[in-house]
């Protein structure tokens, strides 16, 4: 396969860096099982709680490690990003911790709630048209104007190397050489989170195989997996609105090289395994970090008596609006 | 105060005992924190969360010190409760694990979602109408049908010193000399966790004040510990539906000489602080667990600059029916 990547791409080193680099600023997030749920699955999972992490997702580790990486003169010009979603949440954080500006473009249609939330954290945000036209206009413009440093949500060596220390973490907490995991389930969209969990595995633990999961309504991910170039889609519609994204150059390296399998699971599954997380887990986590056990519990040949780490990558979600009631 | 409890009163010792037979059946559960809620609060808070319990609440503690101290002759007669909340499904959890029957007398137009839960940890239910008088009658007729054992949901030593393990447990997990810890916040119904937590405490960290966090709506416990005698409501209304029963000799003896205040809560102010828990620590916990923090808030002067544990007691609540969205 070829690598048309254009980017450095980055290495363990820069994962080791980044964790030193960000830890005043995360958390190092338990590790929770239940019993229930390896009954069900006919698996050990070892869930890795990054709904507990700082700003509500593991988001906050790339985004903290491009932030503290800056230099003090371009750190003095602030970042940017054009997210809406947990990426624009954990940038502004960062962002905020380090005393700096973040400038988050974002549609004027972007529903309320998201606003206050960036707000809250401190974000700047500029609204622009519902387009991407819009969109590029309005980022290229605050940028020209500011000097923000970019920081893209994923296709980026600073992020992916952050989110690379999750997966690291789960390694550490696993107990000597990884506990014996056999395997890590991790949901993808852009990538950034399975990028970095193969750039860890694949360097201190390359026996233990790497899934994704993935909606079947936002199935781009498996499909390029299967066609061996990037797929992408124009605008898909899952509840897992996290995963909606496409892959970029940076990522696709890391998936199209270290990925085991991409598996896909329906809405229906989705929702049923997110309810069933929340009520045998008493924990709140946002529908894409659902995916990893709708697929397990799918795909009961391809996990029965390993051990499973699965990443619940966040927490952010609407309390008054949970997918299992428009059932 | 005279002391007119006829029950034997359990001592630390019993706690110690506790904690070494139910260790094999209960979680040793984490202590969570949020610079968000301690920002708002103008205190240190640790919560412990026993909604990551086995069946979803503090309960099983008690549950499981009785059912595992009891003789094996006894045993095989099983135990018998009337609760229809958390107590009985941790009472059948337990049996479950000791291989004994558990039996369960509940009124037939109890919700069936909690006759499938206690059914689910493998209880036997017998079904009575919905008056005391038949669920006594009942009662009466399946203790003396099958010699089981009645473990009273809080008015019980052996339950006592089982909920006295949890209070155990914070202390250690605080750090040395219980890390500095300044008071303890408990919800309070029948006086069960309290009562724990007063008996460890008085005996382990006599410094550690003892508040009681209580519904105004059902605030039995307050109106007794003022009067300086047990005023049981009839059939208060409240969120917090654990919370409704009344204190008894036992739980009375260990609240009217242990316990620092008794604070109490609106039902909006309980509704609030649970929503604020869900969305900053990304937990699933009942509205009667959300009462401590509810009380904490609204008395910022009792609470200012200390360190507090406060006891997260349970997670079961219906996933379809969150309080905030009757607001």
């Amino acid at each position: 396969m070829k690598d048309q990547c254009e980017m450095p791409i980055p290495t363990y080193e820069d994962v080791k860096a980044a964790h030193e680099r960000i830890r005043p600023h995360v958390h190092r997030t338990p590790v929770l099982t239940s019993s229930h749920l390896n009954d069900l699955a006919g698996c050990e999972l070892f869930f890795k709680c990054e709904n507990f992490q700082k700003a509500g997702a593991f988001k906050v580790r790339g985004a903290s490690n491009a932030v503290f990486g800056l230099s003090d003169e371009q750190a003095r010009r602030g970042v940017a990003t054009h997210s809406s979603g947990n990426h624009a949440l954990s940038l502004s954080y960062a962002a905020g911790r380090r005393g700096i500006p973040c400038h988050v473009v974002m549609p004027r249609t972007a529903p309320q709630a998201k606003k206050d939330a960036v707000r809250g954290y401190g974000g700047i945000i500029t609204e622009c048209e519902p387009s991407t036209s819009s969109r590029e206009e309005y980022f290229a413009r605050v940028q020209e104007e500011t000097g923000a440093d970019f920081v893209h949500p994923y296709n980026d060596p600073r992020v992916i190397a952050g989110q690379g220390t999750c997966a690291r973490e789960l390694m550490e907490q696993m107990g000597e050489r990884g506990g014996g995991l056999d395997c890590v389930v991790a949901p993808i969209g852009g990538g950034g989170m399975i990028s970095g969990s193969c750039l860890t595995l694949s360097t201190i633990a390359p026996e233990v195989k790497i899934y994704a999961a993935e909606p079947e309504q936002a199935d781009d991910a498996a499909r390029s997996f299967r066609a061996g170039h990037i797929i992408a889609d124009d605008a898909p519609e899952t509840v897992a609105d996290g995963l909606k994204v496409p892959l970029k150059d940076l990522t696709w390296h890391f998936v199209s090289h270290h990925v085991t399998d991409i598996l896909t699971a329906s809405e229906a599954e989705i929702v049923d395994a997110m309810e069933l997380i929340w009520k045998r887990m008493k924990i709140v986590m946002e529908p894409s970090s659902a995916v990893p056990l709708a697929t397990i519990l799918k795909n009961p040949d391809v996990f029965a008596g390993q051990r499973v780490g699965v990443v619940i990558t966040g927490g952010n979600v609407d309390l008054n609006k949970l997918p299992w009631m428009q059932k």
